[in-house]
């Protein structure tokens, strides 16, 4: 009672708005309430838990009715002047987008190696664009977490289109494929795969590949290239989606090839839905949430209990100590809590 | 008891070990039981599991005597012919070396993309060497938590020097930073960190950063690379170990420079053991290893409750039916259970 009063106390004082505020705030289409919401969801700060959860369910039955692409590359294929050029071209569609980052990779001084700020200036700038940064810091699960989840928000406050970006090249991509409907990867010419750092597993992933910078590399370099992985595309099994993933070229510069990007994840939206894929695919992935969502809430709950902290601080000291293996300290520590 | 005499005959029937002998077959230094074992890590079904456990407990007492190394770097680095030439020369100095592999990148097919069994022949035909490709399937948590247990085995099995190798850019390294000693990051001279696709945060975590095919590449452009990367280093936030790391660079084919890589390994592991960093570090790692065991076993003994898989089922069909979303579903399950 006294807790919770001084939380309402702090809250007032900081002039932060209640779940609910927030909430109406994100359906009505707030842009500072969507923000807001989102650091909600990616604190880590327990007290921010239950307002988070409020959030989400408020948010959920207004969700769900957007296309939602993930889009990857290594770093220099030039994934932001992408995304600024075609979300500017969506927007002239009539698409409002939310564009969200997963990076993880710069664990160890928390700091966003891009410098997300100056990114997409003409995007950020736009009324119906709502560009997010990546958490600065967090675990890959930790990370990827917030984004499904802020997926949700965007979606409520009304983005229909949703671009979850990941700089990464590896298991950030394996996340973001299970959050999303397409999967878009960009490519440069000529650089060789090897030396992109651009794996089988991820190229299996994609359901276009598209070479980016096709202004300023030889006509000859990107057809040569468009065909060389339009080859090695085949040579993978086919998809479950029935889908079958295209090769593609775009300048974000000249805006070459950025409609018919557009068109290509429109007619996949149109196949999928035909052939159940697109609805089958969102409930797979709506199965491992929960799945993902029921464990998180079970080691929460039991490591609330009474006695978890201390022994498992008592067991941390033998450790220490050399006293016992870390294997053995977690099979005693559920054993005198009675878990197992 | 029926269930247990059903698998001792099964056991016997395919002719397999019991964890008691495999662990006698591994401390004496017997390859295929510690091939054997490490099966039985890496193995999902949860018949294995108690297994697993034995072993791993049986080998612990006999463990922490090596030094672990980790090492990465983007494909077409050189990656297999490094450790080959390196690997070998640690024999010539005395060690019995152990290479185990991290690869979660290819999922969705389950197969390694580097064709594991062709790589380091030199090497795998050495009595006094032990090389293990990386589980083909399985998430990066799995595969980590398997490498991690591993490591364990190997040492008990006698070998006092153990590499770990990690083929993506990104998330497997920070779980490979996790449990190594020393973090080897290997580069190509004049291909440009960007195009590399690595990453401020691997460099970051790196001990030493060495330059591969020293004997192809011309000596000023490994020469101005290595300058260029020891003033990126330089820029980074001090190691809390007091180690500065190293630039130097290496041929794998003329041997150039292998030697060297490791003597800064020795260096570092008596500059860490002196100031204590080194069992810090190690500490640290046990407490982790506790932490992620007592969420394993948690989630393992809540899912065998009974109730749970129905449950679980029942909502599953709701979500499917759209009647529920993911997010309450999983707190409707948990308070169906009386877990909160």
């Amino acid at each position: 009672m006294t807790k919770s009063l001084n939380s309402n106390f702090k809250r007032q004082r900081r002039n932060q708005k209640s779940a609910q505020e927030l909430v109406d705030g994100i359906l009505s289409g707030n842009k500072a309430d969507l923000a807001q919401g989102i650091t909600m969801l990616e604190s880590s700060k327990p007290e921010h838990h239950r307002m988070a959860d409020e959030i989400i369910n408020g948010c959920l039955p207004h969700s769900g009715k957007s296309i939602r692409v993930g889009i990857t590359g290594v770093p220099g294929v030039g994934k932001s002047t992408f995304i600024e050029a075609f979300g500017n071209h969506l927007i002239e569609q009539g698409h409002k987008i939310a564009v969200l980052a997963i990076d993880p990779s710069s664990q160890k001084s928390g700091g966003s190696i891009l410098g997300d700020k100056t990114r997409m200036e003409t995007l950020v700038r736009k009324e119906e664009a709502f560009v997010r940064p990546s958490p600065s810091k967090g675990s890959l699960g930790g990370v990827a977490k917030a984004t499904r989840e802020s997926i949700i928000l965007c979606e409520a406050a009304g983005f229909d289109f949703i671009i979850v970006e990941t700089v990464g090249v590896g298991q950030s991509e394996i996340a973001v494929r299970g959050m999303v409907d397409f999967f878009l990867l960009l490519m440069l010419a000529g650089a060789g795969d090897e030396l992109q750092g651009i794996k089988r597993g991820i190229m299996e992933m994609a359901d276009a590949l598209v070479i980016t910078k096709a202004d300023i590399e030889e006509k000859t370099k990107v057809k040569a290239a468009m065909t060389e992985y339009k080859n090695a595309m085949h040579l993978f099994p086919p998809h479950e989606s029935d889908w079958i993933p295209v090769v593609s070229s775009c300048s974000a510069i000249s805006g070459e090839g950025i409609e018919k990007i557009n068109e290509i994840i429109g007619s996949y939206a149109n196949t999928t839905k035909l052939n159940g894929f697109f609805d089958k695919n969102r409930t797979r992935q709506d199965l491992k949430w929960m799945e993902e969502r029921v464990n998180e809430l079970i080691l929460e709950s039991l490591k609330n209990k009474n006695g978890f902290q201390e022994k498992s601080n008592e067991l941390a000291t033998k450790i220490t100590q050399g006293k016992i293996s870390p294997f053995r300290a977690a099979e005693q520590l559920l054993k005198d809590l009675n878990i197992t």
